[in-house]
């Protein structure tokens, strides 16, 4: 899980513990510098020792931000700051965002509200910024006080050391039991403009649909507007972030930031713009999927796709199901074909199924369909195919146009490893 | 699971695979006999060898019948059958119920129905029974055809068979993964009329609030009206199977019978009567208890009691919430008193909650209040609690009156082990 293991994630950055996801990408991609946009991460020893824990973007004057957060009950202290902040915000002071792993000041009380304030005003006087302008995650253990001097102490230097080319640093600075940083990149042509969409995230549990990317932090040249620039973020979270589920746990902290710096010389995006929002959505799907990868103990990346429900929501409703459900997850965990427990997966999703019209597939390999086992199917077919490790779940209600696709992993003893081990 | 993994099960009955579950009771109860009903077990081979796999119950002339079962989209053709027949019963005729393990018939298209029917007619035939007044529910694999005929063979033997004392062979007729039988047994006094009510269920997989008993029969020599059972029957059943959860999966065939012969002389029960419906209530609850005490790899039993909700629905829908979390349930695996994870899943449930309000206490010990941890917590006494094998965690949301209180197990290395292994 990502808010609680602090001590297994300094053990996994020395890559004794837990070993690198199988599904890992190759390595972390070569991040450009986006104009106006500088890193810097430090080790200050929140709770990881020898490990960068500490990181600070600053984004320059003239840009505008946007952001998306959980909806938890028992949201953070850094996420009630962030969402009461983002109204109020103007183009012409620059950002900063401040993010600490290994401690996710949550259920820490009144401290930890003066703890977020603290951190905020320290990177606002390092950086001369208005505290509005900061905005801060922390992730980690829950229910510890955050050592916010360390933070506050390390920012001058970290201040001082900013950097454009500082990404990966960046991106392992706020991992926790993730097992590699999350880093992707696109670029976009607006009207002859070149603009580039890169960012980087971190999660490997408590992930989940309802806002679930964990943190996530992406930075633009393009020039868009406050507005136009949110509504893009949400309008992409939906199917990026929050179509992801490894747990079906939802953090406290979930937060995705969104900064556009307006560098590149684009005639400035006023209204959701189609280019713009397709390259965001490489890049935000890219990292949730990376996410997925780095699902605990997860041998098998899956896409659920639904189609031909009564409406969207059914369809999210039943792919959600599936993707959630451990009879399933186990199921692909042992490469068993078993469309047994998709049927049972569909129809306790409370969404309007009709067992003789759904139609079941695995990648290409028709399975089911009218009410029973397609005649064609072959087990042994099917079997061959789980082996892989990329997996489509594909079901047709044949009753509407509704869609949704919804990514997850298996659940395999490795989750139960991870998460069964006492924290200390 | 229960619907899919008939190879496993036969091992299981040789004990050789899975042991009995660590929770399980001393024995199976002694359970008398109700005037009125007669069972019969027999080993007709519908997927296992060498064991029991058929059940005949008769319900004699005189007798009432309530039901209650799966709300799945892709419920089972005996269930299907069964809800049609129960608006339509009469008090002059009896009942039959047959039961097979192995198979679940379901997701068998047309045929599955044909099935049912056919069985159903045999058993009406062996017993002299109108066909109405005939139920079946099958359990086991899902979605391959059921060997309808090997049953309506052995049904005149079974028929001829019948006992009032068979109840163990009948408990154990039923069971698919389950590693023992589940029995219960109360004695009610109704006005100075003694009454009896016993039943026996199984399920160990597959289970989850909203109908999820997987299979249970009760039978009572009260005398009681059709309607009052029906309403009896249906309330006891919310705060009894269906406030249990293994995994979170329903089942497709999970369904309850109960029936009364209105042998022991009481005065007719015509309204729901607190006396009958409390002796219910303790019979359908200590099943539900062992089902979960039979949950796949499960070696904690635990009480999710939520208090100080807004409303009941809103301390249900948390109290599910932290039962149905894998993180938690992990962190029970490990004896981890990892609170932070129980604030996790109060957060995220979608029920109201004001984090500085709640109180969480694991047993007696008070872990979290005032939105922080509680200053007399200590972690080792905490971690000392959570070696035994009954949890509590008692969440108290300091927001109103609504309660409720959930069964759960812990997610073990045991759960990914059933059902990951491949079905064949």
């Amino acid at each position: 899980m990502t808010d609680d293991a602090p001590s297994k994630v300094a053990v996994a950055i020395g890559g004794a513990k837990y070993a690198v996801s199988p599904l890992a990408p190759a390595g972390f991609p070569d991040l450009p510098a986006i104009n106006g946009v500088r890193f810097a991460a430090g080790a200050v020893g929140v709770r990881y020792k020898n490990r960068v824990d500490v990181m600070l973007a600053h984004i320059a004057a003239g840009s505008t931000m946007a952001g998306v957060f959980t909806r938890s009950a028992t949201r953070s202290a850094a996420v009630l700051d962030g969402q009461a902040k983002l109204p109020h915000l103007s183009a012409d002071k620059g950002f900063a965002i401040v993010v600490n792993s290994g401690n996710a000041n949550t259920f820490t009380g009144k401290r930890g509200v003066t703890d977020v304030e603290v951190i905020a005003q320290a990177a606002a006087d390092a950086l001369d910024l208005p505290v509005g302008h900061v905005f801060t995650s922390s992730t980690g253990v829950i229910g510890e006080p955050l050592p916010a001097q360390k933070i506050t102490d390390a920012l001058p230097d970290l201040a001082a050391a900013l950097d454009a080319g500082a990404t990966e640093p960046a991106a392992r600075a706020i991992m926790t039991t993730d097992t590699f940083p999350k880093g992707a990149v696109v670029r976009v042509d607006l009207d002859g403009v070149a603009v580039t969409i890169m960012g980087f995230a971190k999660g490997s549990g408590m992930i989940a649909p309802d806002m679930a990317t964990m943190l996530g932090y992406i930075f633009t040249d393009a020039a868009v507007t406050q507005d136009a620039l949110q509504e893009m973020l949400s309008a992409t979270n939906k199917v990026s972030f929050n179509a992801v589920t490894v747990d079906s746990d939802t953090s406290t902290s979930d937060t995705v930031l969104l900064a556009a710096t307006g560098r590149a010389g684009n005639l400035p995006i006023t209204q959701p713009d189609d280019g713009f929002q397709a390259g965001l959505q490489v890049v935000m799907q890219d990292l949730a999927h990376q996410i997925v990868r780095d699902g605990e103990g997860a041998t098998k990346f899956v896409e659920v796709r639904v189609t031909g429900a009564d409406s969207n929501a059914d369809a999210e409703k039943i792919a959600r199901s599936i993707a959630n459900s451990p009879l399933v997850k186990t199921a692909l965990a042992g490469e068993d074909p078993n469309w047994g427990r998709v049927v049972m997966a569909v129809g306790k999703s409370g969404a309007k199924a009709d067992r003789d019209l759904l139609t079941i597939r695995f990648g290409d390999i028709l399975v089911a369909e009218n009410g029973w086992i397609a005649e064609s199917y072959s087990e042994d077919a099917a079997a061959a195919y789980m082996k892989q490790q990329e997996i489509l779940i594909d079901v047709d209600l044949g009753l509407g146009t509704g869609t949704a696709t919804v990514w997850t992993c298996d659940l395999t003893h490795g989750y139960i490893q991870i998460n069964a081990d006492y924290r200390s």
